[in-house]
């Protein structure tokens, strides 16, 4: 599945949420979230752009691996996923064929649902606040005017295009 | 848990099936197992002793990997296994990883009892017959006289120790 999403750093998360309830935007849901990022045994995803990770939310465990990105203006990039009901044995299967833990990104994540975007609100451990604004399974081309408007709404104006792990690892080196 | 198994070549499968069932062996299951095996990204796994497969038995997909053997005398290993719910996705996420596909291991595998020893009859695509006699949690001084044993009452002389994956490959070569 495709997905066009754009993220944006914000000083006040409780301000763009304001904005995005006066907007009319609907609540869906707020997790805490447990990302494992893993490094892979020959490939450095750091230079290649990928990822893979483990995100734990609740008892449910996701085996995400994210592509390389697809264009310069938005994240967008080939994303899979699988559950994983037993992740003890995965985490060690994995372990085994020579990948590695590289952190772990730990976040509690406020949805809404503003007309076709998903905006995500989240509050990052050592990170601060972003906005995260995504839709899924559009044309680039349609999809992207759609993210832009939304943070115009939202009065968003700077972006980061690099990931939670980028920055958190930047921030320790 | 530690398995002493053997594993015996043989013509006419329809013959040693008889042979079980005039011992009082006692039939448990039918299954059609579907092995895929997949080559690592940097790693020779027919060097390291290692493997990893999904394999497909009737609706249900498990990933196994199987680490190197602990010793010489025998086949102790480790083996993991997770459930796969999803195994389009996680095929795909394999892939992505640089994991390759190697070969296709198809068989249909009759299981019976006899006494201690769990009796496989395997019909394996491109290979021909199969039996496989198999003891847990045993000695190895306790377990291998009972294969021998039952090798014996079954009429069976000649044994194989390449896996299927290896005969198939070697075939195909």
């Amino acid at each position: 599945m495709l997905e066009i999403e754009v993220k944006c750093p914000v000083e006040d998360i409780g301000h763009v949420e304001e904005r995005l309830i006066s907007q009319g935007a609907r609540f869906d849901k707020e997790v805490s979230q447990e990302d494992r990022y893993l490094g892979h045994p020959c490939r450095d995803f750091a230079s290649t752009d990928e990822g893979l990770r483990l995100r734990r939310e609740g008892d449910r465990v996701v085996l995400y691996y994210k592509g390389p990105k697809l264009d310069k203006l938005t994240k967008t990039r080939e994303e899979l996923s699988t559950p994983v009901p037993d992740p003890r044995s995965m985490y060690l299967i994995l372990q085994r064929l020579g990948f590695t833990p590289v952190a772990t990104v730990e976040k509690v994540r406020r949805t809404y649902h503003l007309g076709p975007v998903e905006v995500s609100l989240d509050t990052v451990s050592g990170l601060g606040g972003f906005v995260e604004l995504e839709v899924q399974d559009l044309h680039l081309d349609v999809g992207r005017p759609m993210l832009e408007e939304a943070m115009k709404a939202l009065g968003l104006e700077r972006t980061e295009r690099r990931s939670y792990l980028e920055l958190l690892l930047e921030k320790r080196a």
